[in-house]
């Protein structure tokens, strides 16, 4: 088996000392590397320098990326230029990335007396001065407006760079009905073609507990309630594939 | 020796799943604890869950925060209970913690048209709706913006918690002109009525190389050109002055 899995968390840097990040540890995507890594596969595993990172073993490995386009890079690469029997796509992507921060008085001294138009507001939010994009953070101010851009949908590319994997995605809700989260990882999975999303729901992670549902295509949900159980269902997916199309 | 040490670098929660954190690793404050910790005394070390720890000993208790505010807190209480021979403020500090997420279509939603005004704009940059504070971030949107607010300065309040220690604070910049760099310490040493201040450039950080420049009151400036280093140089004007005291 040639498998990739993504885990972690991506951050983005605010200035050299500030950055946004996403909290996942990385335990979840350990597990799945570890559910596979007992069987002979090659692993290409994509996380962070801050997430916990699964035994080392022959077939392991690790590349490191930070922000949400260095995974951009780092994953059309691989997926571009190998053939893997599945990706799993477990890390938490940063949905936007900072490009400019203003202080009230700042912002203030651009726009006051001015009615907002659409057309100039989004020209400058799109192409903000060099004066702007100074990363610098002023404290001296009550408020600041911190700008942010949105980053490419990762999970939406995978599919075209790699036609024929079996292609899990992940998504994470807070504290919805259990009928919302399936609705929209359901709404994801036909988006973005995968064979499966993990659904699952962050008050129902804690301590031992993890409840995950993976879904297919075929609207069949499984359930699992900890982060082992979770990737010996998706161990168990990419292996009935790989039987099947012997 | 009593001594309180902070370190590490705080995070703000946007929503939850996602921060703005201060990068600081808690390297030297680590290492400044452990220059005390073969003497005979007690640490009390305010500290993250994230940052690197000092080894543990008899005379060491970890006080763990995330945010400014829980910094704060922590802090006012253990300066205004105990009495500490000095106090060694080396973390970096959030200087703002987010209070609302806009999308650029609820902005223009709520500004179009109208003449951005001082008092209607700053009003409604303190006192937001229920319904703007909502933290969930819209993916749905080419620009966020981030609203952020100023987070006490937790600095300007150790003098006045506890009047007679030796109190040590910390100014980082990033590539700046040392004489720019040793003029900001200065003014944050008297404006903060501290004893001694650490200015250091993210720039000259790297590796082994830390270098530290300990200003004090009457314009001495002392360099040292490692973590253990500055750590040593703190120790022995805290050990000075205990001997002098005496």
């Amino acid at each position: 088996l040639k498998i990739l899995i993504t885990a972690g968390g991506t951050s983005e840097r605010i200035d050299q000392v500030r950055s946004i990040t996403n909290h996942s540890t990385g335990r979840l995507g350990k597990a799945i590397a570890e559910a596979f890594s007992s069987q002979d596969c090659q692993i290409d595993y994509v996380t962070t320098r801050s997430a916990l990172l699964p035994e080392a073993h022959e077939g392991l490995t690790l590349h490191f990326i930070e922000t949400t386009q260095e995974l951009f890079n780092q994953l059309q690469e691989l997926l571009t230029k190998h053939s893997y029997d599945a990706v799993i796509h477990s890390m938490a992507v940063s949905d936007f990335t900072p490009v400019m921060n203003v202080s009230e008085e700042d912002f203030l001294e651009k726009w006051q007396g001015r009615p907002i138009e659409q057309e100039s507001f989004n020209n400058w939010l799109a192409e903000p001065s060099d004066k702007e994009t100074e990363t610098k953070i002023s404290s001296n101010t009550q408020h600041l407006m911190l700008i942010m851009k949105q980053n490419p949908k990762i999970i939406s590319y995978l599919r075209q760079w790699q036609p024929n994997t079996l292609l899990f995605g992940f998504k994470l809700l807070v504290d919805v009905p259990k009928e919302e989260l399936l609705a929209v990882a359901q709404k994801s999975l036909e988006k973005n073609k995968l064979d499966f999303v993990l659904a699952n729901d962050l008050s129902q992670i804690k301590d031992s507990l993890h409840r995950g549902y993976l879904l297919d295509k075929n609207g069949n949900v499984e359930e699992a309630e900890t982060k082992a159980k979770i990737a010996e269902l998706i161990y168990q997916k990419v292996k009935d594939r790989k039987e099947n199309v012997r």
